[in-house]
């Protein structure tokens, strides 16, 4: 081991107070002190277009290095309609360009998906998945995170509730932190 | 039969020249007398946020009106990262949305997917055919489209160069009206 | 409408007191008198190997024919390793051939997926609807069937305890028909 | 590094001179010295069925041996209707039993998939590293393989005829290595 990590996070929603952003601050706390959490914002990011390259936004530009920084990549999403919300496939396909200089590569990543039902964001979770095969993030297999039935998880203060998914989180992101270990050889 | 169908289209790229925009105007060659394509334009809509909801942007409004007013939907688009283009997600986000009044319901759908590779954007085609399920959109299962080396596609003036292809995408439309009419009964 | 309906019914799982089995069961009550629901055992069925082609086993051959005689076919099913299990995708393989004579083309279909946690079994629902397009089984796409906490389903003996639960499940199986009769354009 | 790794190499179709075996076998020799690939037979094993447990087959014991004997994993498979075939989905379900002692568990993996046509069998490729998550198979990223146009791959003696597939299936191979020492952390 070589210190504390840092674990650039995305959330896959816009909304404030959503369940993914309010998880995502909930997993920095029970990260520490092996993994630092650091959400990355993403809403500003225009849409992926080609012909931008030439001269790409700034805010491209900054994400990418953001990105290319961090030792390692979380992210914790909803679902909408099955699969990852727009505002997230827009970060993954902004830091994977320009061609051949991908953000993404080899950097060792975790998926959380969350849903106020109780299908636990299968849907984004997969999808997600199979991006992270082609931008080539080694992804965490085990533990799976599916969270479901999110407006039950948090107290006023945005802390988990139950301590068996206080418990199942912890070990998820100690797991986490074995996986990056193992992935960068340190 | 009832006359001439209005088939909004979502190309999933922003470049100009993108070869998914270019099959669109072919196919609307293509799909005449029948079907009657439009391009609705989706690069300009904001991000989905539900706390927007409150005073939606007058962009959702309009592409929300505009995915209602139609008989049927055509998805063309390539594969980024391995599933849907950021922008086409997002559409599909905004007109699935306030809850209970998806402009999606019902409608009739089809999917071609594009590449420049051999891959013919399969991951794209089938993961947005996971969430045309749950946006209650009956889409054609046959024939299905992936259309590869889309760079050796077409000829200066946009039309498709091998006699083949170019029968096999008007047979594709005319699987397309067929099963429009199947689904509206009429 | 045409008086009833033959409806095929798959069951995923060979286990004896399988949840599948018993939901399926449980739906066949729920679908008279629009939809007759019959069991077809898939457990007896030779892997698909294409060698056998020359001389098909039997057991492949009146599977063929059962299923080509259809009106429509409805699988329920587990998961196993998040995905379709084997003896389920063995039927959907046998019954594809021989090539160009498969008994599923334009066959209407419906998936029921059951879990006993609360995923509801959502990985198999979406793996089995991608082999559906390649089928060509026009699939209902809404209300979508996801059944988690199977253990707390039935009474002893296997109809469905809920109330809330037994209306959706009529509702579905009450769409299934509607679905039927407009692929079937009578 | 210690020494040359045991790979268990599961091939998808039972057709005698199937492509997929072809390829596994070239695979064999272009994986040496650092890989010993070694085909395992899997058309024998019968259906999973958890009511077998109490008593399990001969075949399945053998089978869940040698996975567990294996240092890693290689999956060569054809696409059946979109999906994995279901022999190769079998024996995925055999050896993930008896709960809580799966032989997948840990094992390095990869996939290869391999069609006659140009989409080179992404629908099983996907489909199968789905599984692989459940099964916590941590499966290599990158190079990612989809072998299209098999037909053309072979020649009379089962070695790969273009040299630019070969350096690239070679250089497959010798990332498999590198990964699965970075999995085993030697």
């Amino acid at each position: 081991m070589s210190g504390q990590r840092d674990v650039a996070v995305l959330v896959g929603s816009l909304r404030q107070g959503a369940f993914s952003r309010t998880l995502a601050n909930a997993l920095a706390v029970l990260a520490l002190p092996t993994l630092k959490l650091s959400i990355v914002e993403i809403g500003d990011l225009p849409f992926y277009n080609q012909d931008h390259e030439a001269d790409p936004p700034a805010a491209w530009l900054a994400f990418r290095q953001r990105i290319a920084a961090a030792d390692a990549v979380l992210f914790v999403t909803p679902e909408y309609n099955r699969s990852v919300p727009a505002v997230l496939k827009n970060a993954l396909d902004v830091a994977s360009r320009p061609y051949g200089r991908s953000a993404w590569n080899g950097k060792p990543g975790a998926v959380v998906s969350v849903s106020p039902g109780q299908l636990g964001g299968f849907g984004a979770n997969h999808h997600l998945r199979q991006s992270l095969v082609f931008l080539n993030v080694p992804t965490m297999q085990q533990p799976e995170c599916y969270v479901g039935a999110a407006g039950d998880l948090f107290d006023a203060d945005g802390a988990i509730v139950k301590p068996a998914t206080r418990e199942f989180l912890e070990a998820f992101m100690q797991a986490f932190g074995v996986w990056i270990a193992t992935q960068r050889g340190t």
